[in-house]
């Protein structure tokens, strides 16, 4: 690929998608959203990304340490090349590390899509009212590593595709399938439908996670902190707990999320 | 306990341990820490606190929701209320949550003397080069939710009484026993004299989490997580890895030690 198209500018019209950054956080960005850093570039350039990258934005410095990730790339998007002084002016805050992209949403799939038909086996977490965005990130970055299908998102969850969950999730936003239920979608009538045994992690479950047999399709279900799943929701999901020491405030639901997945994940094992 | 002590002037005297809060973050506060938010604050001043409260800084109406924390305590801090806008121009920043304290250092233990002899059970933490204030504060709310006995600091790894580690650590980091180890300590020999099987958790490690006999005595060792345990360590000691799905970045180390401390963890399970 030829070298990135120098911009001094903080106006020109090609960097419209940067500007503001933080407020269009706020009020959203007509189906386009942002990336930051090196890590999360590179997926958002690899095979396994699910989404289009609409242009680049670097600092001429960074350049040379990234031109290899566009190198086998069949239609590169445009690379824009900016001082930081430049970036941070366009952005609205000053931007350290001196690497952005613009992705494209694209039409959002059904989550039926998403989820391999039985009897193959399936792994898919659903995300209820969780309105944290590091938990949210965190929680892809976990799916991604334990080789979860997909992510299912209630309506009342936030956005995977906010700037700060894609860092936190390093990336696994980006490549990691999702898709949003309706509003006042019954996850129990949707695990019947996918032939997914839903689980409800929490600390008032009733089942040990040690002591569930391996599940070859599973809906692992996890909440908020405070409140957790819905009491309705519990009452008729196969219901799990991590058995914590006594007087001890829970885990954190992405790390409580990590060790359900790791005990229903059927990774390979080496030796 | 009486109502607090109003305080309207930012420069009296009684506030001096609290000023200038983000600047003494770094470069330290000659034994104190401080400590921010109703849930730590009501560690700190618990039985299981193992530090003293040297004195309390509230917003007045703050005051209400807090005052039964010290129904309890035989020689209850002094508690200094003052209006938000007053904690924010001593701490130099806003102060939103309106809750603070300064708690004492004390003499730091010797490591030998947090872990129980054999043969009795133990599981302890040990941290390795750990320099990211979030992940000590994680690691250290998975130590205590999976009541781990100590956890163990080399010289290099980060203060788990900076602000921001007492926080994420959800207050774990007043509960958990820590000691620090001298600079070069080799955590190998402490293992062998403490009598403990030391487990090296890394990416790289030989075996698979899932497949470790119970252990009545372990040494848990976590690194950092770029370049990870040094390779002398990893030598020597028994080596245990998470297995993931490939194509993606390692977990987050703190994540990776919750899953290794809840495997290891002897808890009761209900039923």
């Amino acid at each position: 690929m030829s070298a990135p198209i120098p911009i001094d500018d903080p106006a020109d019209p090609r960097l419209a998608p940067y500007t503001a950054m933080r407020e269009r956080d706020l009020i959203g960005r007509q189906g386009r959203f942002i990336v930051e850093g090196a890590v999360t570039l590179r997926l958002l350039l690899s095979r396994a990304a699910r989404f289009r990258a609409e242009s680049i934005l670097v600092a001429p410095e960074r350049w040379p340490g990234l031109a290899d990730a566009f190198a086998d790339l069949p239609e590169p998007p445009p690379v824009y090349a900016a001082a930081k002084a430049v970036m941070s002016a366009v952005a609205g805050f000053p931007i350290h590390r001196g690497v952005l992209a613009v992705g494209i949403r694209g039409a959002e799939p059904e989550a039926a899509a998403l989820v391999p038909p039985g009897p193959a086996p399936a792994l898919v977490l659903g995300l209820a009212g969780l309105t944290n965005h590091d938990n949210v990130g965190g929680l892809f970055r976990n799916a991604a590593a334990f080789g979860a299908d997909a992510v299912l998102l209630d309506a009342e969850t936030c956005d995977p595709l906010y700037r700060k969950a894609i860092r936190v999730s390093a990336g696994a936003a980006l490549i990691t399938p999702f898709a949003r239920l309706p509003r006042g979608a019954d996850w129990l009538a949707l695990a019947e439908h996918l032939g997914l045994v839903p689980l409800a992690l929490s600390p008032g479950g009733g089942e040990t996670l040690a002591d569930l047999p391996p599940l070859p399709r599973a809906l692992l279900l996890v909440g908020t902190e405070g409140p957790g799943l819905p009491g309705g929701l519990m009452a008729r999901a196969r219901t799990l707990r991590i058995p914590m020491a006594a007087g001890f405030d829970s885990l954190n639901v992405a790390t409580a999320g990590a060790i359900a997945l790791h005990h229903l994940a059927r990774l390979p094992r080496r030796g």
